[in-house]
């Protein structure tokens, strides 16, 4: 099966959850908006088209033959096990499934540090409430959600989130705190010593063959300010 | 089956999705923080204690004998086919909780129209702040999440978000319009006409016998300003 995955053509954005499961898999997948000239207008097209009738309500999406598939979480609860990234038994999945949800909650909080009024505005037209944002960001929330997936890693009956076995959470986790890296350096280094555990998480899932291979190539878009995850020097204090 | 739910006891918030799903099934469950005077110190044990291996981030969650599942959407895709509230057929489940995460999104940015800056300020500390994303969030988000919601119901094959059979997620979009009605009620009034369906779809849940009778109980608790949904009127232009 060839997967089309559907997203913006210049982020990594959400739809790098779906890559990086892809791409530890060796998954056979087209990013379609990055494909070609068309793939752009094949994106939009099948988001406006009437003909779908469970369209999505924004990218990433994934088809797979007749399906689509749409919100990050549910796009990895549907390829986990295909892929062989989820565990067994329905309770891990739905504790996977649990753990991918409050990942998204901390990437959408990352998200509005730099657009806390409104995602059609620029982020110099929010600026002053950006730093507010960002400050409280960096001060309770960060030590809230790394604190709880270090608790988390601590309890597991194994190295990874869910237990023994890599399953896609590891992957959006190390992907998060990839992004924080490059958002937040100094208020990550100086956090850093305090989740050994999901550090050490961080460096396994980069070693991985195919992972760094991945990263290695231009299938990896750069981390840039268009995205998630943005790096403004007085955002970091 | 005994269901225990747990959640913050003054609020309606997340915990109504559930509540909602458990009330229309006409399950068995015990609302734990509000059960007697030990309630509250029960579930912040069970949030604090060491030996759960599997933690939640934070309420609601729900333990269904061993099982404690935490994350409302994964609540819901854990009780939806036990409850008789899901879609049989596995695509159908998918599509399901694709809508329900969306709902969820839109709850959320609710929610950052009176807290902009950081859940843990007083909304008299981020006052500005919360009329700009407001003004914006009336302006852009509501239509384009209600528009959203009206669109899939005029694709699907019933009177129902997902077809012709009652599932969680129209629950669930009712629980989001009735929250807008009470945050909102200049404009959703305004704008009710353009989404005749959800209206309906609103009107359909709240006369069905369970949710009526729920909805009249003092197990319903009224909307208030500590909750997602507030009323200020200097954000209801």
């Amino acid at each position: 099966m060839r997967y089309e995955l559907y997203y913006w053509p210049e982020i990594q954005g959400r739809g790098e959850f779906v890559r990086l499961a892809l791409e530890e898999a060796g998954a056979d997948y087209l990013d379609v908006a990055r494909s070609g000239p068309r793939g752009m207008a094949a994106m939009m097209r099948l988001m406006e088209s009437r003909a779908v009738r469970q369209p999505p309500f924004a990218p990433p999406f994934l088809k797979a033959g007749n399906v689509i598939v749409g919100q990050t979480g549910n796009i990895l609860l549907f390829l986990g096990p295909r892929l062989g990234l989820a565990p067994r038994a329905d309770a891990g999945r739905l504790w996977a499934h649990q753990l991918q949800l409050t990942v998204a909650d901390f990437v959408l909080e990352t998200h509005d540090t730099h657009h806390p009024i409104a995602g059609s505005l620029y982020y110099e037209d929010q600026k002053p409430e950006a730093k507010r944002r960002a400050a409280l960001f960096l001060r309770e929330r960060i030590t809230k959600f790394l604190g709880y997936f270090e608790r988390v890693l601590a309890r597991s009956r194994g190295r990874w989130m869910t237990g023994g076995k890599l399953s896609y959470v590891d992957l959006s986790v190390f992907q998060a705190i990839e992004g924080l890296r490059y958002a937040f350096p100094n208020a990550m280094s100086r956090r850093a010593f305090r989740s050994p555990r999901l550090m050490a998480l961080r460096d396994s899932v980069a070693s991985r063959p195919r992972i760094a291979r991945y990263l290695a190539s231009d299938r990896r878009l750069p981390f840039n300010e268009m995205d998630i995850w943005r790096h403004y020097t007085e955002l970091d204090r």
